[in-house]
């Protein structure tokens, strides 16, 4: 098995919800296959997608019930510290919540968490010690 | 707000399990700054880290409850179809759980899914329609 992720699929109880919030809130473009049912956003080198909840539970051979925390979360790291707090409120102005405000962390960054209209939690975080290099790409080893 | 995604985090109840899982079973590489309480991959242009599930639950300020399906799901796309069945049975040997084994789907792939030590979710796909690169960016147009 080699070292990488090719896709991460959210599910969403309402994909037009879900449309409105990436691909009009956030403004992101949706890649060529994406149709009534499932949606692809290529960020990168992997791709994103939004699928029914209950469908990727079916995929799985998995009961759709499920409640509370989900143990994960997705990170978009900012280039400064200064875009946080605007990437926290565009994503509410698209339709998502804030979950925290961003706030100094112990590790030495700044971050703050919103969720999408499913509840998918994402971290918005500057991490003054890591890289981001001018395609987007994002190294934990600041080397 | 960029199309892109920085960082996976995975909570994970026994650190030292999930690093045997993804370090020594699957036999992934840790990024640099890995220490007791976190770990990171470098996956291509993007971070899978591991972190306790409680500790991630409360840096988003949310309670760590949670129980079922937990509504997402990451995918390991291979180059071959033949390859799908390897890779599981590799997930299998490395700690984690057969969730479903591959079939051909509907959309006209090779699929099937794993879980971690901590139920979290893999596909594990063999998509003829996408492309993945010598690097292993995954493109989900073919074109």
């Amino acid at each position: 098995m080699e070292q990488r992720l090719s896709l991460v699929t959210l599910g969403v109880a309402d994909l037009r919800r879900a449309r409105a919030f990436y691909t009009h809130g956030l403004g992101w473009v949706e890649a060529q296959p994406s149709n009534e049912s499932v949606v692809f956003y290529q960020l990168g080198g992997i791709v994103l997608g939004l699928y029914g909840r209950e469908a990727l539970a079916t995929d799985a051979g998995l009961d759709a019930e499920g409640s509370g925390f989900r143990g994960a979360a997705l990170a978009y790291n900012t280039r400064t510290r200064e875009e946080v707090d605007g990437v926290l409120s565009e994503a509410e102005r698209a339709g998502g919540t804030l979950v925290k405000p961003a706030e100094d962390v112990f590790w030495g960054g700044y971050s703050g968490y919103f969720s999408d209209p499913d509840g998918h939690l994402w971290e918005v975080a500057w991490n003054p010690f890591a890289t981001l290099d001018d395609a987007g790409n994002f190294f934990i080893s600041a080397d």
